[in-house]
């Protein structure tokens, strides 16, 4: 396992000796500290204060709260148990309560328990560290199957742009659209990325631009409002952006800033790809209109750490996400490999084969 | 005069009892504070350590700059007069040694002497005075004309986007693209304005809400990146825009992030406009292919404040500018009227008339 990392990136988060290490994200990128959950209180806090972020690796992050949990759970009673490990999930849902992938991993640690009610405490805590390690190494098979199809559409000499941080630090230890560049670059492929900053939290500055150099990937940081120039020079090749929702007609959500880079693309002629997980679809929903645009603190807008740019009662806009339509999207890469449009009918038949694999 | 500026702006520059007072831009948005110029040494200090900018602010300063050297000259002697003259405007040329406009002005300040070889000492300081205050007044006149063109473009209900600083903080009092607002407002038109934060400088950010919101026009402020989300949700009726330099066939180079809202403003099918004084065309170029695009200090990217933002040595693309296409542009705004396409035509037409006025 550890061999495997070391080529390309650092693991965000890992079980070593029961203990759970978390890369803290707060210190990035001037320092790579790293926090040792040994109890449940010190994971709950990891993730109340953003050290750790990202979808999978939340959900990651969740499962292995709860084998904390069973680690110190001493006594043999099964009701006790089963109360006490339901407490623990609650109590690691609460630490990010908007997050529905910890929820749905939490409920997943649950299931195991109700699915195995015959099964004494200890073989309920094999049961539990086996679910937990499965979502683990699952998602370390996803972002590597993506980055292998996603690598595909990668070519010598080419130059990429990104957005956010879609990489190692958002799952346990690759990255959804930057395990392209990952699985490119274990395949010796030569190419250049630039970074979107990505305001206000300058996930590509802070995170992207560290992992992506860590990496040694020739990467170049640009504010958000310099992409058009780069795409007009003719500097870029193709978009990779993750995504955090996906509706049925492909509709993309993310991080705002996605939707700018989209038209620019379409502009410009360049092919613009998502990279997700087949668990980002939302097949409940018909289309991006149905995506409720959340708004976030209008003090991220007006500073940056400690630094007031604006009068602090400036009034502000502050969309956290925006919706691409599908229009604009090329392909949408997925660890069962690469949709293309007509996305309604494509989106349709992957799920068709996924849940009843041939 | 005062009673003019009252109703919307503040003046960045004035002459007042022999001193020029300027505002400190650099103290802004968090404290107002003024720079008194008693001698040019204090102006030259002002000029270089970027108090105050824009074009049309920087020429007005220079040709003030050099009425501080007048004042402090007590002699007699013609010969040693015109010789320390020409010193002063050497001396403030070397204050930002790249500002085009600060030459230009400072040659018409020796035109002055030079055409009238013939004057007294006591004649000549007149004469630059009367010079400095033609230069001062009519930056002021062109400023309201631009803004009186472009406020035919604006109708109550509207709500208008806007990039950098073109306002009255980069000009005498009034502004370009913030001059059209100023106009609206003085007719009383209703209007919204959303202010692009402008990274890496923050422009936006700490100029434009300011003035703004001194001059009591609803202001929001957005980071760069959110621009095509409030267009795609039809919050956005136009866009204005200075421009630092416009081609024969109307192609505009202005602060980066600019060509980005035009592509934008295309795809919504939304009026781009530029504002600008005839000044800032430049006629010995064809198209904007013929601007060399400047790249500043990577540090202003890495970097919010004081606060660094990625790895010191993160490789970093900051170009200073950028060029939209005048096929990207709805009309250009100058003080002698609104210029449609097609450019290359309607621009020699409008310098036609204005060299040969009828």
């Amino acid at each position: 396992m550890r061999k495997e990392h070391k080529e390309v990136t650092t693991p965000t988060i890992a079980w070593e000796n029961g203990i759970v290490k978390i890369i803290d994200q707060r210190k990035l990128p001037h320092r790579l500290e790293y926090i040792y959950c040994r109890d449940v209180k010190t994971l709950w806090e990891a993730i109340r204060s953003l050290s750790v972020r990202g979808a999978p690796a939340l959900g990651v992050a969740a499962a292995f709260g709860v084998l904390l949990g069973i680690k110190n759970f001493k006594g043999k009673d099964k009701k006790v148990f089963v109360k006490y490990i339901f407490e623990i999930c609650d109590y690691i849902g609460s630490s990010r309560p908007t997050a529905v992938n910890l929820f749905n991993v939490l409920d997943d640690m649950k299931s195991v328990i109700k699915n195995n009610a015959q099964l004494s405490v200890e073989q309920l805590k094999e049961k539990l560290k086996k679910k937990a390690f499965e979502l683990y190494e699952l998602d370390r098979k996803v972002c590597r199957q993506m980055g292998k199809h996603g690598a595909t559409l990668i070519k010598n000499g080419q130059t990429f742009l990104t957005i956010c941080n879609a990489g190692a630090l958002a799952t346990v230890d690759y990255g959804t659209a930057l395990g392209v560049f990952y699985s490119a670059k274990e395949q010796k492929k030569k190419f250049n990325v630039y970074a979107c900053e990505t305001r206000p939290l300058l996930q590509g500055a802070r995170l992207t631009a560290w992992e992506l150099l860590r990496a040694k990937i020739d990467t170049t940081l640009i504010c958000d409002n310099m992409a058009a120039t780069l795409m007009k020079q003719g500097k870029i090749d193709a978009i990779f952006s993750g995504a955090d929702r996906i509706a049925r007609n492909g509709d993309a959500a993310n991080k705002i800033g996605t939707y700018n880079l989209a038209v620019l693309a379409k502009y410009h002629k360049l092919p613009f790809y998502i990279v997700v997980p087949l668990s980002t679809f939302d097949l409940n929903i018909s289309s991006g209109r149905q995506i409720p645009i959340e708004e976030r603190d209008p003090k991220e807008v007006l500073s940056f750490g400690d630094c007031l740019t604006a009068l602090r009662h400036t009034k502000v806009y502050n969309p956290a996400f925006d919706v691409t339509d599908h229009k604009l999207i090329t392909a949408i890469i997925t660890e069962k490999g690469i949709i293309y449009p007509p996305f309604d009918k494509n989106i349709k038949k992957v799920f068709k084969s996924y849940a009843c694999p041939s």
